[in-house]
This record gives C-alpha cells, sequence and structure tokens, in this order.
C-alpha cells in the first residue's frame, strides 16, 4: 500500500478498508508511515470524521499494538470510570475506593494535567514515594490484591495511541472526535473491564461547552463500547464551574480524604453516587440508583472506602504520612469580592489556566509541578457574597506565579442581583 | 508563535496574517516548524483554501526563500512558458527558441517527468553532455550572450517551495489550487521575467479534467501575477489526445528539430503560435496575433530559431552531433487498428502511464530513464483508419517494457463511424 494514495482517497471522502486503516496506523508504530503522512491523514479525519467500520478497525489496530490484561476469575466485575476532564474534578479519587470497598475491581490507567484541566496521576504523585508507573503484570497483581490501582499510562498498553496522541498534540489534530473516542476506548478496552461509566464534562471548564456536541461524542463512545462488548454509561456533568472546595495537587488529595472520611460537600458527593450508582447496578449489586447511594454511603460512614484508599496508596508506595506532614504551600492571597451579590457564574477555563500558572499543570512540555498550589473555592454559583469577602483562596510555593494567578483569577467570577440557577448533572445515557 | 495553534487557527476557517504565513513557511525551513505540522498545516489549506493576502504571503516567503534573478538592461523584454503538463508537449523547445531569435530573453526554469506527463528536462538530457543545473550566475550569462536557456530547477530559486513540495508528493496535499499556483508563480516571479504565458492543460490526459478547474486556477494564477507585477496571459489548451506526433525522450527533441526546421504537425505549430503571440503582443513586436504568427513563421523559414536551438544546446555543453547518431532503440512494436473506422478518442492519462512503462517517466523515485523510448502517434483523433493501420509505432531498448507498454496501449482508442471532432485550443484570458 502507498501511503499517500491511502491519505488521498480518505482525502478525498472515500472510506478506507479495515486493512488499509489497521496498515496505516501498524506502518505509522514501525515508522514505515512518516510523522508528516500520518498528521496529514489525521487532519483528513478531522474533516471528513470516520464511518463505523473505519472506527472499530482503528481502536481494534490501536488494541492489538499493545498487550491487554486478562483477569482469570470470571465471578469478579471489573470496572473503570473515565471523566473527559475538568477542574477540581478528583471524583476517581473518591470513587474508585469506594467501589472496590464493594468488591468491584478497577484497574485504573489515569491521565495528566492536559491543557487547563487537572491529571488524577499529578495529584496522586503529591503523595511522597507514589509509583504511577507500575507493570501491566504488578498491576493485576494490585488489582487482584486491594481490588483497585491507579496507574499512569504504560507503554505496554496501546503504545499506537500513545504515538498518536502525541502527534495530534503538536499538529491540531486534537479535536476529532474519532480521534478523542478512539484514543479513550482503545485503553479502556485493553483493561479488560466488564463495564466503563463516563463523566463527560459539559460547559465552560471543559473541552467541550455544550452538551449536544457531549451527546454527539458519547453516543460515539458508546458504539465503541458495544462493539467490543465494554457496557458503557454516560454520565453528563457541567463544568460551568470547579467541582468541589479545591483544584489543585495535595489538596485534592486532602479533599478527596475528607470526602472518604464522610465529610464532603455535596457537589463531589452527588457525583461521585451518580457515577458509582452505574457500576453497581451493572454489577447488580443493587438495584437502583437509591439503593447504590445508601451502599456507598455506608463505605463512607464505616471507614471502609478510606482504608481502601490508604491501602491503595500504600501498596502503590505512597507515604500518607509524611504527606500529611508536608506539602504545605509558602505562600497564599485570597481574591475578594468587590461587592455585594450573588455568584452568577465562572469562567471556569481561566480558572483552570490560572492553576496552571501556580504551578498545578504543564505550561512547558517539561513544567515542574508545585505539589503544593491550589485554589480554595469559598463561594459557587448561586451564594450570597458580601463586599470584602473571600472568594478563592490561592496557595503554592512561588511568590511571583501566587501573583500572576492571583491577577488572572480577579476577572474569572460575576455576581449579579437575581438568583442564580446551577446544575450539576445534565443528563445521562 | 506556536505552531500547533497557527494550524488549528487555519483548521477552524480563520484567516492567518501575512506575519504568521511568513513565520511558519521560513520555520519550516529552518526545521523549527516540523514536517509532520507543515503537512497537517498543508492538508487544512487543501480543505480551507487561502485568501488572496494568505496567498500573497505564502508566494512572498516562497521568493523570499531564495534568490531572484535581476536582468540590468531595462529595454530587454524578459518573458517565459509555462504549462501544466501533458504528452507529447514539447512547446517550450519550440517556442523558447523561436522568441529568443525574435529578442525576447527568457531564462526558463523547467521540469522534470511527473506521474504520467513529461519533462522538458528529461527529454534536453537525452542530448549527450546537455547539463540543466547552472548556478544562476551562469543562468544570466547564457541568457544574456544567447537570449535563452532551460535549466533545471536549482537551490538556488525558491527553496522553500522545492521542501514543501517533495512533503505534498508524499502526503496527499499536491492537488490544491492555492499550493499549485503558488509553487509554480513563486519560481516565475524568481526568475525576474516581464510576462508570463501559462498552457493550461485541459483533458483526459491533463491534471485538470475540465475547463471550469482550468478556469478557476488560472484566475488564481492572474491574481498572483498581478499582485506580483507579473504579465500573465493563460492559454488553455487540449490534451484529450497527445500534442504533436511523438511523445517519448530523444524523440520528441527529434521532432521539436523538425518544426523548428518549418517541417512540424500543425497542432505543434498552433499552439506554438498562439503562445508565442501572447508573449509578443505584450512585448510591443506586434499589434495582433496574425503579425505575431507571420512573425514566428518567418524565423521557422529562415532558419533562425532552429540556429538558437542549437546555440542553447551547445552553450549548455549539448552534442546534437552526437545526439543524432545516438540514441537509437533496439525494439518497436506497431499497435494496429482492429478495425476499419474514424478515430473517436484517446485514453490519453493511459497513454501517458504507458510512457512511463516505457522508461520515459520516474516510475520508482529513483527509475533510470530511456532515452531511446517514446511512442509515434500516426493517427489522430477524425483520422480515418483501415483494419490493420499502424496506430502507434512504440520503440524502445528494453523488450520487456515495451511488451508491457504495449499491452497497455491496445485499450488507449476507440474508433467510430461517425464524424469526429477536436479542438486544441479552448479558451484563453
Amino acid at each position: 500500500m502507498i501511503p499517500s494514495s491511502l491519505i488521498s482517497k480518505k482525502r478525498d471522502g472515500n472510506n478506507l478498508s479495515k486493512e488499509e486503516i489497521s496498515w496505516l496506523i501498524s506502518s505509522f508504530l514501525e515508522g514505515k508511515v512518516s510523522d508528516a503522512q500520518m498528521a496529514s491523514f489525521l487532519m483528513t479525519i478531522f474533516y471528513q470524521g470516520m464511518n463505523d467500520d473505519e472506527l472499530f478497525s482503528l481502536v481494534e489496530t490501536m488494541v492489538k499494538s499493545g498487550s491487554t490484561l486478562k483477569f482469570n476469575n470470571s465471578k469478579d466485575f471489573i470496572a473503570d470510570k473515565h471523566s473527559t476532564g475538568g477542574i477540581g474534578d478528583k471524583i476517581s479519587l473518591i470513587l474508585v475506593p469506594i467501589l472496590a470497598s464493594l468488591n468491584i475491581k478497577i484497574p485504573m490507567i489515569a491521565g495528566r494535567a492536559l491543557a487547563f484541566t487537572g491529571g488524577t496521576i499529578d495529584k496522586l504523585e503529591s503523595i511522597p514515594g507514589y509509583k504511577a508507573a507500575q507493570s501491566l503484570k504488578n498491576l493485576k497483581k494490585l488489582v487482584h490484591e486491594n481490588n483497585c490501582a491507579i496507574i499512569a499510562q504504560s507503554n505496554e498498553i496501546c503504545p499506537a495511541d500513545k504515538k498518536l496522541y502525541k502527534l495530534r498534540d503538536l499538529t491540531g489534530t486534537i479535536p476529532s472526535n474519532p480521534l478523542i473516542c478512539s484514543s479513550i476506548m482503545s485503553k479502556k478496552i485493553s483493561e479488560g473491564i466488564n463495564s466503563l461509566v463516563l463523566d463527560i464534562k459539559v460547559g465552560n471548564g471543559a473541552f467541550i461547552k455544550n452538551l449536544k456536541d457531549g451527546e454527539t461524542l458519547a453516543l460515539l463512545m458508546k458504539k465503541i463500547g458495544n462493539y467490543f462488548n465494554l457496557k458503557t454509561e454516560i454520565v453528563f456533568s457541567s463544568m460551568d464551574q470547579p467541582l468541589g472546595n479545591y483544584a489543585g495537587l495535595s489538596c485534592e488529595i486532602h479533599e478527596s480524604m475528607n470526602v472518604l472520611s464522610d465529610n464532603g460537600p455535596n457537589d463531589l458527593l452527588d457525583l461521585t453516587y451518580k457515577l458509582g450508582s452505574k457500576i453497581l447496578i451493572q454489577a447488580k449489586k443493587v438495584d437502583n440508583y437509591d439503593e447504590a447511594k445508601q451502599l456507598q454511603k455506608s463505605v463512607l460512614k464505616n471507614g471502609k472506602a478510606l482504608k481502601k484508599f490508604e491501602d491503595m496508596i500504600q501498596n502503590q508506595g505512597g507515604d500518607l504520612d509524611k504527606f500529611i506532614k508536608k506539602r504545605k504551600p509558602h505562600f497564599e492571597k485570597n481574591i475578594l469580592a468587590k461587592n455585594d451579590g450573588i455568584v452568577k457564574n465562572f469562567n471556569t477555563e481561566k480558572i483552570g489556566w490560572s492553576l496552571v500558572e501556580l504551578g498545578c499543570g504543564y505550561k512547558y512540555k517539561n513544567s515542574i509541578l508545585d505539589y503544593s498550589a491550589g485554589i480554595q473555592f469559598l463561594k459557587k454559583i448561586g451564594d450570597s457574597v458580601r463586599k470584602g469577602e473571600v472568594i478563592y483562596r490561592i496557595f503554592n510555593s512561588n511568590e511571583k506565579k501566587l501573583d500572576i494567578a492571583s491577577k488572572h483569577l480577579k476577572n474569572t467570577f460575576a455576581l449579579h442581583n437575581k438568583k442564580s440557577n446551577f446544575r450539576l448533572i445534565l443528563n445521562e445515557l
């Protein structure tokens, strides 16, 4: 096959065969199809999309490019959760131990901060000693012993996706639904799970700005899940304001542990229960949402979920005693309201970029993260505010970066004199 | 500037500024923008096109990436002709000496065989000793002394175009009007000419299959010419059958010399006169087509055009005595008509691919050409044919290739029992 003729075929709106897709991706991984040829091919996909057969071939080739996990005990229910990325979204850190303490097995492969959104792995790495890089053999062992583990993307799983993603990031080919879906789903399929719940973030602090686009993406994810026999449930949740009361690195670990100690804010609990219910119903542990909520509440109350979290951290080398003593920010600053009013809205993406400035994300490829950095959100949409009251408390260990971030943050909220409405859970599929 | 954000901007249909286009192309030439980033950017241009300002910036950056010719004597009229490529198209070899013998200066930078079309430089290199690679300094000297020279693309002229073209060839980004036009026009602008005539080939043996597409391309060429103060005239000519009675390598040199000896077929003469008239009127040597035709005829009759050709070849190191003795094909074969009839049409592109098989083009990147190879066309559209008469005489020096080509050629013409019409010159602009 000739790469340029396959590119031209797709470019002109024709569909490629399973063999052609598979050959292109495999040859790219082997270096026979160049980065330049793959980049122009990815751009044709941005414009022309992919039909179902093409998409399934792409996912299959990506899965087959690496190893897949296989769990031997057929009685085990193995599940995972994935979010499309937001600000203050620490649900994985809460939901994984909850479900694991209810005997669901979760071999989670999580991501790092991307653009203005936070990364689960970066947050976990604020715990001294935590080892996110684990072999698949070890992942299997960790899940066997403790029901859960959260690891970083490994070279063993979907190396084709890893190479493609790096190229997409540099060539303007990230925002393409077939490419987004194949990247997410190939990794989840490789985990050998029975059930997946996807939290599709929608709003001004998410990559997906409106529900309609989210639904298009969701249907594609479900279609792939269906084809590969992976039951995929979707929850659409609002990212029009940060989730929980903290966003950052170690502060999100602290907040997660508070939630696991049955002492968390409502939005985190509501979304956790909703996402958890999808898995628990799938696993036939409960019949409906209310039962699932009660079951999850019970492991927060009896301490089992927190214990599961602590064991997971310990099993992956993390030292929570050291963590609780360390990681204190050296500087902090309050952002105040200039008037009385009711919080109307947030510019959540800008809050996310301020977090990057503070040291919680990758401003440059090799940025070094500041694990002490973060923001506390003292007000949410609909809250009454008095002039001079604190809206955000921001903190990190680099005063210059703190100043820059504080300037950005001053213009990230608006007050008005009316009632404000905010709905966290927008839809489910 | 960040390459991926410029790519994304163009991808989403926004226009880039002059500075952005110029930065992207210059950085690509310096290696700061990768092949992959440029390839995906070129694919966005395929889909989104370019507005006039973007196109002009692209051409300007390509021109400025290399040297430009400057002719000192302002009384000189400096011109060039370019064809978009066809089969048997040897007009440059005839028109250049005709115009040069009429005191028009022509510093022609010509191309090689591309896909199924022939290349002027490949044909000239069938003359022993002919040196197509010349420095710009030498090109200027040759034109100063003999009014004309035909050289191959040099690294001194538009290196950005050279690097871009190579990438486009591999990444499915050849057929994009702004990319085609900028590639052609940047080189012509760099030649420092006053006037350009473009022969846009249209038909089943051309890259452009219909007149409407040709006209769109032509208007873009004229627009660029206008902006860069290069008077650009357009002739649209049919490539629904090969031009002249021969296509190949040395055989086209022979046929050109026959035309220059006032002994050529009408189609070659008609198109030469038409294209030549555009330049001669521009140069104010004549007032109209009829005068231009007479003037051109005169230098064919008095031998001046042939002498100019011989001098040009000699000045570039070519040995026509040796050429006339050598380059005889070792094998030949006739393709015969199976019925009586009138020639209805040719599959001209397939004839072109048969020429590649015979050894006249680049089947692979490093194919070695067979200068003795070619086809004689004994019948043209509208000619009466008797069963058993010769349609094509094909020849080369590799019997196996001759057999392959002869099989292809059998299905490249159709006969019928009606009158056939063929119009060579389709339109002008």
